[in-house]
């Protein structure tokens, strides 16, 4: 997706070896615009299948994701908590999850009444690294007994492992931007046979 | 809003004394028809200022703004963070906010860059109960020499001090839906002069 290479080009900025910061237009500001044409991409890629609801995780998930529904029909959209809030009465899937940046385990859930068996779940994130927070709604997806039709991603880290886990898993990666490496602080993107 | 109302009673519920859970379309489900609705609303009301930004703050308040942008010309939306993620080189507006529920004080910030004096900030969050994350929101603009166009709301809690506490700090509060009381676990509105 040309505009979003063009962004982060323009307005994101490498921090320590290999963090890119985007906080100008995708995580902490959002770009509204920029998501909503996510979802036009999205949706051309994940085309195959009927989509039922869209998982995403807290907190920089949610705004792509709910712009991102507009392209399929205006599903729901999930998001997998990281704490419980408050006694419901309800069950919930978990899932553990490890962050190699923060280097923590934490546990993500899901309610069991907004994922039902044989439902096509797509995973919507912003960011992909060792896929760690995806292959966990993945795994919630699979104890539901869904089936995911796929993982889009708004950027991911080509240079680390999470495509590779995902895919061993079963499940279709498609990124919008992959930055292959960082060289004198400036992103290096990687060409893709598919239009981006 | 009519709507809203009738969702918070079909799919609604009371748990303890005065927690309203609406899990399964606005803060874990997500309905994105209805937040889209929302935007159209709150626009109807805030229409006398050109509005600049809107800020709002994680993980709730992410998906209803995003969608509400829609209504105001797709201006960026900016959400308060509670925690620092990584060192940036940035300066960041904090303010202290005090939650009732968890009964914790907490901090929220938002990176000095997204607000900037003298621009049309609203405010759009999913609850309205005591107004500390309001206020927390407003005190950060106004460090930013930013102007409050106002705050935007999906469910009040009408019977606590909030919209009180917003209106003595100069601010309009507009609700789309005020829940008055909880009567044997049912939701009481109060009624509204304006078309809610």
């Amino acid at each position: 997706m040309e505009k979003l290479k063009q962004m982060i080009i323009d307005e994101g900025y490498v921090i320590e070896p290999d963090i890119l910061k985007v906080d100008k237009f995708i995580n902490h500001q959002m770009d509204i615009a920029l998501f909503k044409e996510m979802g036009v991409h999205f949706k051309k890629h994940f085309n195959k299948q009927k989509v039922d609801r869209i998982l995403t995780i807290e907190a920089s998930g949610i705004g792509i994701a709910s712009l991102v529904s507009l392209s399929f029909d205006m599903v729901p959209v999930v998001f997998a908590k990281k704490q419980q809030s408050a006694i419901t009465g309800h069950t919930f899937y978990s899932s553990n999850v490890y962050s190699y940046t923060k280097k923590v385990n934490s546990t993500i859930i899901v309610d069991t009444r907004f994922i039902q068996e044989g439902e096509n779940i797509l995973i919507i994130d912003d960011f992909l690294a060792n896929g760690q927070a995806a292959l966990g709604l993945i795994d919630i997806c699979r104890q539901a007994k869904a089936n995911v039709v796929g993982v889009g991603i708004a950027i991911e880290k080509g240079f680390q492992e999470g495509r590779k886990h995902i895919n061993e898993a079963g499940v279709d990666v498609y990124s919008l931007a992959i930055v292959d490496s960082f060289l004198d602080g400036k992103v290096v993107f990687k060409e893709n046979n598919e239009e981006l």
